[in-house]
């Protein structure tokens, strides 16, 4: 196996991610040793009984002694307070990130925390599942996904390069563009899909109970995909739209006009309009499985994990 | 194998649902013979070479002779008129039904066509993937899927009982219920979910050419599984939102009403709202594992088919 690319990686928040990640950083050997930080004494407890770090202490300066990268994976929310206790413990030259699906609002937060002498670059994996904590982590969580770098303007390449090759050791294809750049894309494709699956899964729980088991019983028939989306983590959700408001807002606002369109569609029977719409949509399936994000196997009742 | 349930099945209309029917008929034994006409030569010659029928005349007269059991599987926008054409070649006796994805407007349009003697019982198998024809076809198709009846208050039981029979010898569960309802309740679980799909993907193929090809490629991230649902076959669509039009628009509106709720509460910065109205859409998908509507298995990244 190639040298690792860090001397020490401390992971702080041991949830689905962070304790991915500690996975990763050892069996892919991207860190020669991996410590594991989490503000709860059970999910400290729980880290110890897994195995899935060398230091379990559940102390700030033990855990970051040594450390050359220190990545915060709690929710967005609390991340700069987080990046506030652990300052005084990062050492010279070490690299700080993150994994939080908002950007903007976590550089604003954590920034102002970051010591002289340390790189502080973020990241996000595009990656998870609708499970939380340290049990539902694995190593290969990053395998083949997009993890995307936010460096400032002023960041050190050299610093950089080797978060690249740290992600890439976990499987991780990166890229880099701005915070700003960032929250706008992510908008569209997560933020806004999240918001319309959360939406339409409240609105079948607010008919009665009779309704609500044929919602149940009938699921398979497209609702079912929306309540896998939508039984995500509240608390980082809650931070991602917190934190990503102006551009998911927007993102919204142009959601909303078109189906306004849609809608003026069904009403006025008109059919040609709801057939050219349809048909337009279905050019752009088509171009994700051709770019390789997905498969074209027929699955979509997922007929095999019945 | 046990008695075939009807000594022929006719189905007219070969593409994804009506070719698998044909097959899982012969391959489960639940009809003697199987004929299939399709308005389309070129579909006929194909069912002719993947050899999923006795009968492949193409002609009304010779694929209806000695059928007890007719299956419209057209798109819903045509099956009235295709009622009609059949309705001189129905023998008496004989059932005929459909695979309509909305009721009310199917009974509206085939009823005045069915021949006294004639049983028209409507239904509803709810099975699908994102492809259409002949050749997506498969005869697993309706393996513990739902097929929902919708027989009119004064229909033969020994008739609704045989196409029970006939739908639960090709792995179906079936339930009966009135058209009205079931239209009620499909516009929730089915076609508002279909409608949102469509919706966001039109919404992201409105911007520019470069933030298409990074929404295509960032997909993963909750956008994919809507495209998986948007390109979905867009005659058929088109014909289930002029279908039921009524039952559609009021789940919309109420869909709008709680999104301008979350609108509200994001844009008001009210965590503790997004985060209750997040915590009460999680148990919604619980029930669903629970009910074993679908699997537990964390694939929202779908991992194993990248």
């Amino acid at each position: 196996m190639a040298d690792a690319v860090f001397a020490r990686v401390a992971i702080v928040g041991a949830g689905l991610i962070g304790s991915s990640i500690a996975r990763a950083a050892r069996d892919y050997g991207a860190a020669r040793q991996v410590a594991v930080l989490d503000a709860s004494p059970q999910v400290m407890d729980r880290v110890r009984e897994l195995g899935i770090a060398d230091e379990t202490s559940g102390e700030a300066p033990q855990a970051l002694k040594g450390a050359d990268l220190i990545i915060i994976c709690t929710p967005v929310g609390v991340c700069g307070a987080v990046a506030e206790t652990l300052a005084p413990h990062l050492e010279p030259g070490a690299i700080l990130s993150d994994v939080g699906s908002v950007k903007g609002a976590v550089v604003a937060q954590v920034a102002p925390h970051v010591p002289e002498g340390v790189h502080f670059i973020p990241a996000h994996p595009l990656a998870g599942t609708e499970y939380s904590g340290p049990d539902a982590g694995f190593a290969s969580l990053f395998q083949n996904r997009w993890c995307i770098l936010t460096p400032g303007e002023d960041a050190d390449p050299r610093a950089v390069a080797r978060l690249d090759d740290f992600w890439t050791r976990l499987g991780a294809k990166v890229e880099a563009m701005s915070a700003d750049h960032h929250d706008k894309v992510l908008a569209l494709t997560s933020h806004l899909p999240h918001l319309i699956a959360y939406n339409i899964v409240g609105t079948a729980d607010d008919f009665g109970e009779q309704t609500r088991s044929e919602v149940i019983k009938f699921s398979a028939s497209g609702f079912r995909d929306f309540t896998r989306i939508a039984a995500s983590d509240p608390t980082m959700w809650r931070d991602i739209f917190l934190g990503n408001r102006e551009a998911v807002l927007e993102m919204l606002g142009r959601f909303n006009e078109d189906l306004s369109v849609l809608q003026r569609m069904i009403r006025r029977g008109d059919g040609e309009g709801l057939f050219a719409f349809f048909t337009r949509t279905r050019a752009i399936r088509r171009s994700i499985i051709a770019q390789g994000q997905d498969t074209a196997a027929p699955d979509f009742g997922r007929r095999k994990s019945d």
